[in-house]
C-alpha cells in the first residue's frame, strides 16, 4: 500500500481526496494535516466519510510524519507547497501539489499573477505539469507534480488536438467557461453563499483570472508557437462541474478539413485514454455526466459548416479538475493501473 | 382602463402576463383563453394569483370576446397568432404576439426555420418588431407587434450600439448565451425535469436554434449590412435569467477608441431608456439583479486592452425577454408611461 | 410622504426593505445606515436597486438624522435596537424593529435565550408584537413595534384560529418547519455556502432555536393557557420560503367537529385579512406561491378523518416573515391602506 | 460472476442499478429490457455510463433471455413484476423487485391502494420484504425480494429499534418526510419540471401516499402490535435524498430511560450493520452525507428532556432507498460480502 499524506485537508479538494482514496485499492491515507482543525477526526468534519476513516484525525503539520509517507498531496492555498516541498523531496517523498505553486514555469510570471515572490524557483525545473494526456511519460519519473487547475484542464483537453495538429489559428481563441460554485472553495465568503449564487449566473474576473497564464502556457506548448486566448469564467448555480465552450477558427490550410477528419483527429489523439471521452460529432456533453467521475467528456461542433469550430469540454472540477487528476498522477508515478480507484461512473441524476 | 385579452394563458409567459398586469394601473385582463383548461379559474392553476383575479377563469377561445378587448396578447405556440391575428386587427383590436409568428420579416425564412408555411404573410408588412429601444416610434402607431424572443432581446441590446456606430466587425461575432430552464416553457418534457437540469450545464441547439435568424435579422438592420454571428445557447440550472456573453472585434478604424469612448457610446445610446441599464465599465451583471424585473443590464469589458470587446447582457427571460417587454409595448402603443406597471426592482436575493 | 430611516441596511432584510419601499406610494427612504459600508451608494451593493435610489448611500449611524424621520426600521443584529430605540422614541420617531430585541415580553427570558442582558427592559411595556392579524388595534397606536420572526409568523398564523377557539390540545403541538437559506442572513458563514446547503436537507437547532420562546409566547396568548410545542427547523435548498407543517390534536369536545366547520373556522378568522389566504380544504400550498409577496397561505388536512389536524402554512421569510410585515405594520401605524406597496403577486415560476 | 438482468431500465432506479453494478466485483449486467428503447445502447441514453457498458443495449423483454440470468431486477411501474415473476422463478432465476408489487403482504390491501387487482397473490407467501437490517436471514434463502420503498426504508430504520424494544407509544407516531425530486421518477410530468419544483417546498399526498400502508405494515411487525402513524411527505428542491423527521413518545414504562440508554439502544441494534450509521446523540444528519451512498444515517434528539423523541433519518432515495438496497439484497442472497460494490462514500459537496 502506498502511504499517503495530505497537507491541508479541510477544503473541498481535501475531502475529495479522502473520498476517492477511501476506496483506492493500493493507497492509504496515513497523515492529514490542518493547523486549524488539529485533533478533529476527519469524519467529524465530513460525515460522508464516517466508517471510512475511523482512526484518522487532522494533525498539526509535521514534516517528519509527512516525510514518512510515499507521497504527499498539497490541498492548500498557494505558497504552502513552496515552503514544504523541498524538504519532502529531499526525504525521498514524492509531492503532488494541487495548488498553483508549481504550475507556471516562469517564476516571475507566477509572482506577477499571485502578488508575491515565488517561494521555490529552484524546484521549477523538475516540476512536471501533471496533465497525463500530455505529459504521461514525464509524470512516470517525476518527483514533483503540479496538478493542473480546473479551468486549464477543461480548456487544454479541448484544444490540444487541434493545436498539436496545427489546424487552427493560434490567436483569437475564445474560452467561455462556466464553473460550479465549489471552484471557489470552502472559504466563508459572501460571494459564495447560497443566497448570492443560487438562481443566478454571472461572469467574473474577465481577463484577469489566475488560470489565464496557465492556460496560455499549456496551449502555447501544444501549438509550438505563441497562443492568444480570451478567457471568460462564469459562476453557475451548481456545486460541481465545468463546462468550457471553446471557439476556434480553422486556419487557411485546414479550411478544407471535413467534419469527419476533425472528429477523427480528436478520437485518434485520445484513443486509449482512460479519462477522456470523445463523444460523437455534434453531441452536447452535460457536466452531470461526469459528476464525481475522473473524466473529461468532449464534443465538437462546426456551425453552418464554416471555419469556426466549437469544442465543448466538461469535467467535474473537483475530480478531473483537481483531486481525481491528482490521484491519476499518483497512479502513473507509482506504476499502478492509471485509473485505479477512479473507475466509477458519474452520479446521474 | 385598457381591456386586455390573453390567448393561451397557461404557459409561463401567460402567467407572467397575469402577474404583471395584476398591478398595472391602467390595464385589466378581461379574457384569457385556453382550450385545455376552459372553465378553470386562473388562480386555481396559479395560486400566486389568488386574490388578484377572483373572477377570471380560462375560457374557450372566442374571437368575439377577444375582439371586444383593446389589445390581445398571444402567449401561444407558433402558428396560433397566424390564424387569429387578422380577424382581431380587422375588428380594431391591437395584437401583441409573444410567439415567433411575426418576428421574421421573410415568410420563406420563417417557413424554413419553423418547418411549416407562414400562416399570415400578408400581415408581415405591418408587423412591428417590438424592441422599444430600437423601434419605439413605429411601436407607437403599430397595430401588430412581434415581441422579440428572449435571447434576441439580450443579444441585440448588447450589440446594437456598436453596430449602429459601425465600430465592430460585422462578421465573426460570437454570442455565448446561458438561459434558465423556464425558457423551455411549461411543457412536460423529460429534458426540462428538475432531475435532468439541476446541478448541470450543457449547450444545446448549437448553430440550429430558432432564435438565430431573428438575431441575425436584428443585428443586420442595426449594422446596415450583413452580419455573421455564431450563437451557442446553454441550459443553466436556474428558473429565470439569460446571460449573454458577446464577443466582438473593433474594426480597423475603431481600434483607437478608448475605453471611455466605448462606455460613453453605450451610455449615450441608452440615455433615458427606462428598461436598459448600462453598468460601469468592467462590471459583471448578475441575472438575479433583474429577476422579475423588466430590465436589461449591460456591461462592457476589453480584456488586456485589445481589439476584442466582451459585452455582458442580462435579462429575465420571462420579463424583458417576454411578458414585461410585451407590456412595455402596450404602454407605448396606448400612450402610457412606458414603464407603467413595470417599475419594481429585481428580487434579490 | 412618510420619511423612513433604516438602521443596518446591508443584510437581506435591509435590501428587502429597500426593494419594497422603492415602489411604496407613500413612503420614502431618507437615511440608511451602515457603519461598515458608510459612503457606499446602496445601488452599488445591490444592483437590483440601480435606478431606484440614485441619491441614497449608506451613512454612519447618526441619531439626529434618524430622528428626523417619521419612522425608523431596525434591520440589525440583536442588541442594536435596545441601544437606540429610546432616543428615537423620545424624539417622536416611531420604531419598527425587525430584530428580536422586543419580541419577548419577559426580559429575563430574553436574556436567557440571547446570552446577554436585555438592554431596554423599560420599553417592553409599550412594545407591540407586530402580528397584524392578532394585534392590529394595538399596532395602530404603537410607537414601538417588534416585528415577529419568520418561523413565529408562519406557525402562529397557522395555529391561532384553533387555539383561540379552544378546539385543540394546547400541549404536544409539533411544528416541523422548513426554511430557505436566506433565513440565515448574509453573514459569511461556511454553513451558508452554496456548496454546503444546495442539494441537501437537514434539521438544525432541534429544541434550541431562539424562535421557540417567541412561538410559545404567541401561542400561549392565543390559547389563554400554557402551550407546549416541539419546534424542529430544517434548512432547505432554496433562497426564500418557509413551510410550516403543524401537527395538532382536536381536544375531546372538538372531536366531533366536521371538516367543514374546521375550514370555516379558519376562513372566518381570516376573513378580510389582506395578507392571509386560506386555501381550500386539503390544499398543498407551495412556498413559491408567496415568493416575494407579503402573504401567508394556509391549508388544513385531517388525515383519515381522525383527531389529528395537519396545518400547512407558507410564507416568504423575507417578506411576510420580515420586511413586508414590517411595512404592513408601518401602513397600519400611519393610517394607510394596510397593503399599500404590498399588493404584488408572488413570483412564479 | 453473477449474471444480472434488468427489466425496465430507463428510469432513475434503472440507471442507478447500472451505475452501481458497473463497479460491482461479482456481478455483470447481461440483459436490460425496455420496450420503448429497444435497440438503443444504454450509454446513449445515459452518457455517464459511456465506457462502462460498451456492448449493452436495451432489448425487447424476452423471458428466455432473462431466465438465463441468475437474478433479475425489476425497475418497473407496478404490475409488471406481477406478470413476469412466476415464470422467472420457475426457471430458477431469482427476482429482486424494486417496484411495489410484492411489498404488501395483503393482496386486498394492495389492490385498494394501487387501484387494480393484485396480479400474483400466490407469490406473496414466499416474497421477502428486503430490509436487510430486519430480514437478513430470510433474504439469504429468498427467491423473490420486494425491495422496500424509499420513505419506508428511512422511516422503518429510524423507528424499528424503539418499537422492537417496546419503549414508545405505538399510536400517534408522526413521520414528516422530505424527498428530493428524483423520487417522482423520470416521467415527463409538469409537476416534476425544474421550474415547478426548484426554489419551492410543498407537502403532497397528505395521508394518502402509497407508502403509508407499507410503513404501517413494517412498523406493526416490529412492534408486535398495531401501529398508528401520520405520514406527510414533502417535495424538496434537490435531486436525491430523503430526510425523515420522526416524532414519537416514550411510553409510561420508558419515560425514565436516560438519553444514554436511548442512544445505546440504537447503537446496539445496528452494531455491525454495514449500511446504517448511528450518529452521536443530537447530531443533525445531512442528506448530502449519503448522496450516492448505500447508507442510512440516524440521530436521536429529546427536546427539553421530555417524553418526545425526534429521530432523524437520511438516505439517498435512489441508493439505500432503491437500487443500492436491491444490490445489498443480491449480495446477501448470493453469499457475497453484503456491501460488495457499495463501499464508496457519499458525494460531498
Amino acid at each position: 500500500m502506498i502511504k499517503v499524506g495530505i497537507v491541508g485537508g479541510t477544503g473541498y479538494t481535501g475531502v475529495e481526496l479522502l473520498r476517492l482514496l477511501a476506496i483506492h485499492p493500493d493507497a492509504k491515507v496515513e497523515v492529514i494535516t490542518s493547523r486549524s482543525e488539529a485533533g478533529l477526526p476527519v469524519a467529524d468534519m465530513y460525515p460522508n466519510l464516517r466508517g471510512h476513516y475511523s482512526d484518522l484525525a487532522f494533525s498539526e503539520p509535521d514534516v517528519g510524519r509527512l516525510a514518512a509517507c510515499d507521497v504527499v498531496f498539497f490541498a492548500t492555498p498557494h505558497g504552502v507547497a513552496h515552503a514544504l516541498a523541498a524538504e519532502l523531496l529531499d526525504a525521498g517523498t514524492r509531492v503532488i501539489d494541487l495548488s498553483a505553486d508549481f504550475r507556471l514555469q516562469d517564476a516571475d510570471e507566477w509572482a506577477r499573477w499571485y502578488g508575491q515572490p515565488h517561494g521555490a524557483p529552484e524546484l521549477l525545473s523538475e516540476a512536471v505539469y501533471g496533465l497525463p494526456e500530455v505529459a504521461r511519460s514525464k509524470i512516470k519519473s517525476a518527483r514533483l507534480i503540479a496538478v493542473p487547475g480546473c479551468y486549464p484542464t477543461a480548456v487544454q483537453l479541448g484544444l490540444v488536438p487541434l493545436l498539436e495538429a496545427g489546424w487552427i489559428e493560434p490567436r483569437g481563441i475564445i474560452a467561455d467557461c462556466k464553473s460550479g460554485v465549489s471552484g471557489a472553495g470552502r472559504a466563508a465568503k459572501v460571494g459564495s453563499l447560497f443566497c448570492e449564487t443560487a438562481e443566478s449566473m454571472k461572469a467574473y474576473s474577465v481577463g484577469t483570472h489566475r488560470h489565464h497564464p496557465e492556460i496560455t502556457q499549456g496551449l502555447t506548448a501544444a501549438a509550438g508557437q505563441s497562443v492568444g486566448i480570451t478567457f471568460v469564467p462564469h459562476l453557475t448555480p451548481m456545486i460541481r462541474g465545468i463546462h468550457a465552450t471553446l471557439y476556434v477558427r480553422l486556419n487557411g490550410n485546414s479550411l478544407k478539413r471535413s467534419d469527419v477528419e476533425i472528429q477523427q483527429l480528436f478520437e485518434a489523439r485520445y484513443k486509449g485514454e482512460p479519462c477522456v471521452d470523445v463523444m460523437p460529432w455534434q453531441s452536447c456533453p452535460e457536466t452531470r455526466s461526469v459528476r464525481g467521475a475522473n473524466m473529461c467528456r468532449l464534443a465538437i461542433h462546426r456551425p453552418e459548416g464554416g471555419d469556426l469550430l466549437v469544442v465543448l469540454s466538461v469535467i467535474d472540477n473537483l475530480v478531473k479538475g483537481a483531486s481525481g487528476q491528482a490521484i491519476q498522477n499518483m497512479n502513473i508515478m507509482f506504476g499502478l493501473d492509471e485509473s485505479a480507484g477512479l473507475k466509477f461512473a458519474g452520479l446521474m441524476p
